[in-house]
């Protein structure tokens, strides 16, 4: 399956991009089944959401359509969608007329250990902090040299997923999967207003608890509440739930509501 | 004069670029004056900086040898570096043996208002803020939306520049160069261990000062602060230093100090 850029078939693009001076655009990291993308409105949405807080005049139709083909060419994998605020000139100045640059690759579905699934996983502990910028909290934005910092700090396979706080303390996500956490039968992931990306497996989890009659809260969460959770487990759109084990001397059991909503994201991403 | 990708002519490089992916990178802006770089080690010195931080393996030898070869080539005008880590695979961890790719672009040298240096520039008061982040801060990484966000705050004639203050409401940099103040004599500059970058124009005349027996303060500068200042000026690498003449109805004389940086800053430019 070749890559797409601007809707053609291409591997490389200009060194003028915006995306690659400044980190200027958005992207979307998307689990492709039987040809077509399950959480196609969530992602559409999210990077909708993205173009128009960081001013991209994304023709959003026209990339919906080349998703929605280059889905179907693909067949079974991961379609990495990239949007960039196109060339520029010298300098940070937007130009005055953007040509937003659409890009589209291809790539094998990850080959993850039956067993983060079924026993869950450890985390480790990320001593990379995410800052607080509430311009950008929230968007899978382009500029993410805190996750590469944050994913270089262990080799070892031991650790399936590292654990992000922000440099407030308080606990936020994982470098590529965001956090749940079960209190007491109420489920709990943390507020990104201030830092973290809005997954759309947890955007599609919070919905589906919420029809369920589930009760949620989305707010800010201590260490403390974290470490004495009934139930920890993360998510993302490759992977759907994963349950969290252990991390530095913590365990928590593997909970009823974990499983729950691990089924409703095995639905979700038609697996 | 043709850019350069690896050392060879080229003006595109790989979608598979992790500076792209994620802005895992860094760059440099360099004046080019008479086919040479003028400020060329205390740019290398900076680029050697972040590679070491980044965790880059660049070869610092090489990129010295081509950045040197390239402004023979390019005689007068910018020559804009950028260093990445390279093609990545799927997903944040750094590739086991990464290969850094070395790009070289060229414009030509800005054609900046004579009224900038002579009778000082208007600082646009910035909403954007700068994210709190020790890992990052000081570096020229790729992760530039914080400057892209604050740039596209205004389109008027009449600013050239945006003061930047940090989420605490720090004073720390303008969108594109660096700011220093006068107090009583002593030269006054932001320490820049939490955010922003640190110039190499300020590096440059932070030594100058130095050297000529002027006081200087590295420091954390409250708005009031600034606002008092007895001179207020900016400077980068390309357009040395600018006087600032006011902000939102705060106005500064154009000082001695500030005349006498705005000299040794056109030496080391050769200007």
């Amino acid at each position: 399956m070749p890559n797409w850029v601007d809707g053609h078939p291409a591997d490389s693009l200009s060194i003028k991009d915006r995306g690659l001076a400044y980190g200027d655009g958005l992207f979307e990291t998307i689990a492709v089944r039987g040809g077509r993308p399950p959480l196609l409105e969530y992602h559409m949405a999210r990077l909708a959401d993205g173009c128009r807080r960081l001013g991209i005049p994304l023709d959003l139709q026209l990339m919906r359509t080349e998703l929605v083909a280059f889905s179907a060419g693909l067949g079974e994998g991961v379609a990495k969608l990239m949007v960039t605020r196109g060339d520029g000139l010298r300098g940070y100045a937007p130009p005055p007329v953007a040509l937003p640059r659409r890009i589209l690759q291809s790539a094998a579905f990850p080959l993850y250990p039956e067993n983060n699934a079924q026993q869950g996983v450890q985390l480790f502990p990320c001593s990379t902090r995410l800052a607080e910028q509430p311009m950008l909290a929230g968007l899978k934005h382009l500029n993410r040299l805190e996750q590469v910092l944050a994913r270089a700090e262990w080799q070892d396979g031991e650790h399936a997923e590292g654990l992000m706080r922000d440099v407030s303390g308080r606990v936020i996500e994982g470098v590529f999967s965001n956090l749940f956490m079960v209190h007491d039968g109420v489920l709990l992931t943390a507020d990104l207003s201030r830092c973290g990306v809005a997954g759309v497996m947890r955007a599609a989890l919070l919905d589906s608890a919420k029809a369920q009659g589930l009760q949620v809260e989305v707010r800010d969460i201590t260490y403390d509440e974290f470490i004495q959770a009934d139930e920890v487990f993360l998510c993302n759109s490759l992977f759907g739930v994963w349950p969290v084990r252990s991390v530095t001397g913590h365990h928590w059991p593997v909970g009823p509501l974990t499983r729950k909503l691990q089924v409703i994201a095995r639905d979700l991403l038609d697996i």
